[in-house]
Parts: structure tokens; sequence; C-alpha cells
């Protein structure tokens, strides 16, 4: 007799050939790992909460795109390969059309980066989808938020601040055209993690640092210099922003470029040197990069317009939990 | 400054010598592990929600303790010795008391294993404790739920059913004394996981199938048999009863020792031939076992008294998902 949970549990066994360094994957105590000899294994944990990390009645396919993608980009950010994930997963009932759309929405990007799921947990309780995600890399390669150096050059991958925008339509903080919605909100549901770029930028090895931009640039950035004892002057009128961005005011730009959140491009340290590899690495990737600053020896970072002034957007205030 | 999730986070962060084989703990995009070379890298996730593992309001020293006791119960399950584990922590809000406990009984226990706290994530929401635990072993050794053989002794670890026991308690199925309870609740709210007894009995290796029993012996054996297609003849007589549940009346006795539940001790099968090496195995892990039951190549479960009488306990409505 099939439990209710055992049905849910079906939408996610699936019969096909798994990867070759997967030995084992859903049904036991435990999946198993074979890795590559020499490689090491990178791990990130994810855990999104309704109301919280999405509205309640999020459509259920972008939402298991959301939810991999997050997991992913922390894998890009390291320049690891994917390789598996498990999935727990909490749900107040077995609602059939949200696990079909759901574990469609998951599979998509999973085969898209050759993922594979190889266990988790189902549950009764409050929505909330804890995923862990698994990748390879070769030792000593990890983009490593420590490794930045004065002199690098600071480059953002895609664009900015169309997730932020797509949420303050929301939010009704700013009056968005049904053009600029549907341009935007895809941003803020449907993130592309920059598994390809990571790769390229790791593999040679051309970056010194990464990581992923989730709870705004300013905010994520801030991370590197802190564990890389760095600072940084910003070009904020050089971040590129979204095409729905792109046609909003210059001073919702600069805020939601520099400060938005959900963004999950790769924010990236390497130096002037290699400017070319990187163009290189980004072009063979099909992932747009811009050149937005530079890592400097004096601590903190500084915020300036397109002609050096120093600016002050007001972001002292911001709590990088509120976004993500 | 620091928000209330950074501080959090602080109780989960330790300044301490790691394991040579995590080349990077917590506090970058991933961690990274350094697999031990031809190893086999064993995975599991567990994901806890409050009023359905645990009572709400339940003591958060033992509720670290049980988050990464039924993970590492997984392991012992393989036959896989810890490495590390992740954690993500959704939380109603940041009470310094209930992360002081929480993060204590999880240390303690992971110490205990040598099992390394790696990376995770916390968020606000619901109370939810997802633990995904890591363990290695050698290819060929893990033991599977579909290894068990017609022939096989079917064998417990430890006692059963004095954790189903202390809930009956709770309620109010059966009236417990306070001595009872007193001894009967530590084993629902803080289980042994048998790492070392799993260990044993992989690496000879000693056993062909196991699985850890979370959601009482009979539905869990069920999935040996299921896995394995064969089927199985159990002593209920024979099933070791916790101390608590020893002093009950014979039919409660079998009822849950047979179909309790949170037991979290091993199930397993092996070869008549390795009876001696079994014990010297439970010997050496500190480990009592009971041998209780025969595979069988008739498919089904028969459950006989200690005449080899034919037993109906009335099992059958067990749901599976209502223990755990």
């Amino acid at each position: 007799m099939l439990s209710e949970f055992d049905l849910i549990k079906h939408f996610f066994h699936r019969e096909r050939p798994g990867r070759p360094d997967v030995a084992l994957g859903i049904g036991d105590d435990c999946a198993l790992l074979a890795p590559t000899p020499g490689r090491q294994i990178a791990i990130s944990s994810d855990m999104l909460v309704e109301d919280r990390h999405f509205f309640a009645g999020a459509d259920p396919f972008m939402l298991g795109h959301k939810a991999l993608a997050v997991n992913l980009s922390d894998l890009a950010a390291m320049g690891a390969r994917p390789i598996a994930f498990t999935l727990a997963l909490a749900l107040p009932r077995a609602d059939e059309a949200w696990l079909d759309g759901f574990s469609r929405g998951l599979f998509a990007l999973a085969d898209e980066h050759d993922c594979e799921l190889i266990g988790g947990d189902t549950t009764k309780g409050p929505l909330n989808i804890c995923i862990t995600v698994f990748g390879e890399l070769a030792p000593g390669h990890a983009l490593r938020r420590g490794a930045a150096r004065p002199g690098d050059d600071i480059w953002i991958s895609g664009t900015l601040g169309d997730a932020r925008l797509a949420l303050a339509g929301y939010w009704k903080e700013v009056e968005l055209s049904p053009e600029a919605h549907a341009q935007a909100a895809p941003r803020l549901h449907m993130p592309t993690p920059r598994v390809a770029l990571g790769l390229g930028l790791a593999a040679a090895p051309i970056a010194h640092a990464a990581l992923d931009i989730s709870d705004g640039l300013v905010g994520d950035l801030g991370h590197i210099l802190a564990a890389s004892s760095v600072g940084a002057t910003l070009d904020v009128d050089a971040l590129p922003a979204g095409p729905a961005l792109a046609r909003q005011d210059h001073a919702l730009r600069r805020r939601f470029t520099a400060a938005g959140g959900d963004d999950y491009e790769l924010c990236f340290t390497a130096p002037v040197a290699r400017r070319a590899a990187v163009l290189e690495a980004a072009a063979l990737a099909a992932t747009p990069v811009t050149r937005v600053g530079t890592i400097e020896t004096a601590p903190g970072l500084r915020l300036v317009d397109a002609h050096g002034v120093p600016l002050d957007l007001g972001l002292t205030g911001w709590d990088h939990f509120s976004g993500s």
C-alpha cells in the first residue's frame, strides 16, 4: 500500500542510466559517490523557506529550478563541476500538481548540468526545501574568497539588479509596466547558475577569488575583501544593469545593481595580466563579463561614479539577510 | 555589525584543528573534502520537523544530539566511517539559550565520532533541522538492503521498543511510572547510532544486508526483504525489549519490539557460518546483538512465537511514516 509520501517519492525516482561516479543512488540508507581519484569534493547546502526565499503560492516549476540553481551557483563560485545532489523536502500536503511542476523544474536544470539526484528525505511540515549539492575540482584550483590580491581587477558576470527590480514591483516600491515585469521576473524566479564560467575561470586557473552574488554585490564583495584582507574601489556606473533595470532612473539603477540581491551572478577577481584569458573564458562559457573595479591594499570598499568621484549610496543599513 | 543570524552562526563556528580529509570547512561558497584515494563517499540527508519528529519545546541539547544521531545511524547501517556533515537550520528566532543547548548536544556527538561540521545554512522560518552527513567506505563493502540471502540469520543490535514506550507515555496510551519514563525517554530523545558495529560488520565483511530501524522493525525489515527478493521468519519472542519495555505486559512488549519506531538499532543479515564473527564484531563494538530470525526463499514476512507458532499482531495498518 503506497502512502501519501511514497507517492511523493515517486515523482523523484527516475529510471535512467546514472553517472559513472554515482555508485549508488536513491533507495538505500546512503547514496555512494565514487570520486574521481585525486579530485576534491565541493559541497554546499541551501535551505529555502516559504515567505522568506519565495512567495507562498510560487510557481512550482520555477521553484524547483531556483532551489537547485542557488546551490549550483555555489559550485560555480568555487569553480567545481556538478556531480549530484540530495533533496530534503517538508510539505504541508501531497499536492500532485505541485509535485509534478516542482520535479519538472528541478530535473530540467539538473539534466542540463548532468547533476544526479542521489537521495534525500520527504516529510510533512511547513514548506521547506533543503538541497545539498556535490561537485568536483582539482586540488588547489578552488576559487576561494580569500584569494583576492591588490591590483586584481574585479569582474561581474551577466547583469545585476533585475531580480531586485522584480521584487520591488511585487512590493510596490516601484510601478513596473507589464513588459518590465515580464523581463525582470525570470531573473528573480529562475536564476542562471554560471557553472561553465566558474569552471573556465578555475581550470586554467585564471581567477583569484570568486563568490556568487546572492545578497547584493556590495555586501557580497565585502566577504571577499574581509577574507582576503584587502580593500577595493568599485565603479558603480560600470555595473551592468539588467535590461529591465537599465530603463529605470539612474538612482534606482545604481542602488539595485550595487545592492540588489538574488542576482546569482559571479563576482571574481583576476590579475590585470589575465584580462584576455578572462574574456576568452567568458566567450567559451557564452557568459558576458564586465570589469567593474580594482582590489587595493587599503581596507574598505570605495564606491565611485564614472568620473572616479566618491559616492554615498546610503547602503550602510543593508542587511544581507533580508534579500536572500 | 552582527545581525541576529550572524550571531547564530557563531554558535557553530569552532576554532579547532580539522580533519586532514576536510580540505576546507565553514566560510566559503562550498566546503571541500579530500577523499581518501580509492574510497567511496556515503551520503545521507534527514530533515527533522517540529511536531512531527520532535515535540515543540523539546530540550535543545537532546535535539542537537538526535538530529545528528539519525544521520550517523544511516552511515552505520551502510558500514561507513563518519567524516563530516552540513547543517541547514530554519529557526523562528535567534534564542541564545536554545542555540547554546542545541550546538552543545550536536557537537558532543559529532566529536565522539570525529565528524566535522563543514557548512550549511541558517535562515528564519518554522523550526526545521536538515543534516547531510558524509562517510567513507571501501568499494564493495557497503551493507546494502538488497544483499540478504536465503539462509542468512537476522540480527538486531541493542534493544527495541523503549523509544516507542516513551512515546506511548507522552501520548497517554500507557500509564508509565516515573522510573519507567526516566528509563525509556533517553532512547526516544538521544538514540545511539551503532557506528562501531556497522564498521565492524562491513570491514571484514561479515554481514550481507543491513539497515537502521527507524520506523519499526517489521516495516524496516520489509525493505530488506523487498530489495533482496526474499522472505523471512521472525521470532517475535526473541526480540530484545528495552529495559523499561521488558517490564510491561507481553502483548505490549511484542507490539513495541516488532513495530515500535525511533529505535535506531541495526537490523542486519549474515550467513550462519559467520555467527562467531558477528559476535566478535559486536563484542569489539561493545554493542550487544541478538539473533531473531531467518531469511528464506519464500516471499513474505512470517511472525512466529517462541514455539514457532504463527502470530498475527495486527500490524497491517502500520504506517511507517507515523513514527519517524
